[in-house]
């Protein structure tokens, strides 16, 4: 038996897959992941997500080259999330240049944007 | 404008939340939260969930006492998950008496159970 077969992959075949520094500890990406998805992440010890709105699968840092290279995996207690360690490669994750997803935070009842943008996106994705 | 329509909640009405110690930076728990889950969420400094096998808001520490004191909130790139810094009253957050629910790790292509029970079930969910 897999260990993908202990994964109860939901109506449209994914869990939640969140991505965490490992160094930092900083919560980076959370996203989504099919079975052959954690399948190759496991394989090449480095993210692939299920992307749903492009349908197909997402090796992080294709395009970008922020790789986020696996330290360690695990599974939470009713097997709906995985959780990656990694190195964040460039120490960018999130597709606006900031280092994580998670720059909005919650400031008297608004979402305001408190970390910099590291590189500009118009750098990263380069034509 | 609320923050609450910033969100773009998804066909069941729900957004992923995970939950990071403020201090450790531990990964907690993950799990779901509905529009009214995260608005008490805010008003009341302490995780509130949407429970998908109850299907009824779920105060998380509300049978075991293992609240979860809210830090910080963030919001990702995509809108389509929040992060909680908290602080984990008892220092337990997993139903199985663990300090995290991300427990099992993947070690030669198997997930072992690499953290201890803190506290037996049983006590926490006293009838």
């Amino acid at each position: 038996m897999s260990f993908l077969d202990e994964v109860p992959w939901n109506r449209e075949g994914l869990i939640s897959a969140v991505a965490q520094d490992a160094k930092s500890n900083r919560v980076l990406t959370v996203a989504w992941m099919n079975r052959e998805a954690l399948k190759q992440t496991v394989e090449k010890q480095q993210a692939v997500y299920w992307s749903r709105s492009r349908k197909r699968l997402w090796r992080k840092g294709e395009e970008s080259g922020h790789v986020q290279k696996v330290v360690e995996i695990r599974l939470d207690c009713d097997a709906d999330a995985v959780l990656l360690k990694v190195e964040q490669v460039g120490g960018i994750a999130c597709h606006t240049g900031r280092e994580s997803c998670f720059f909005r935070k919650l400031e008297n009842g608004k979402w305001a944007t408190v970390d910099p943008v590291l590189k500009d996106p118009e750098l990263i994705y380069k034509k």
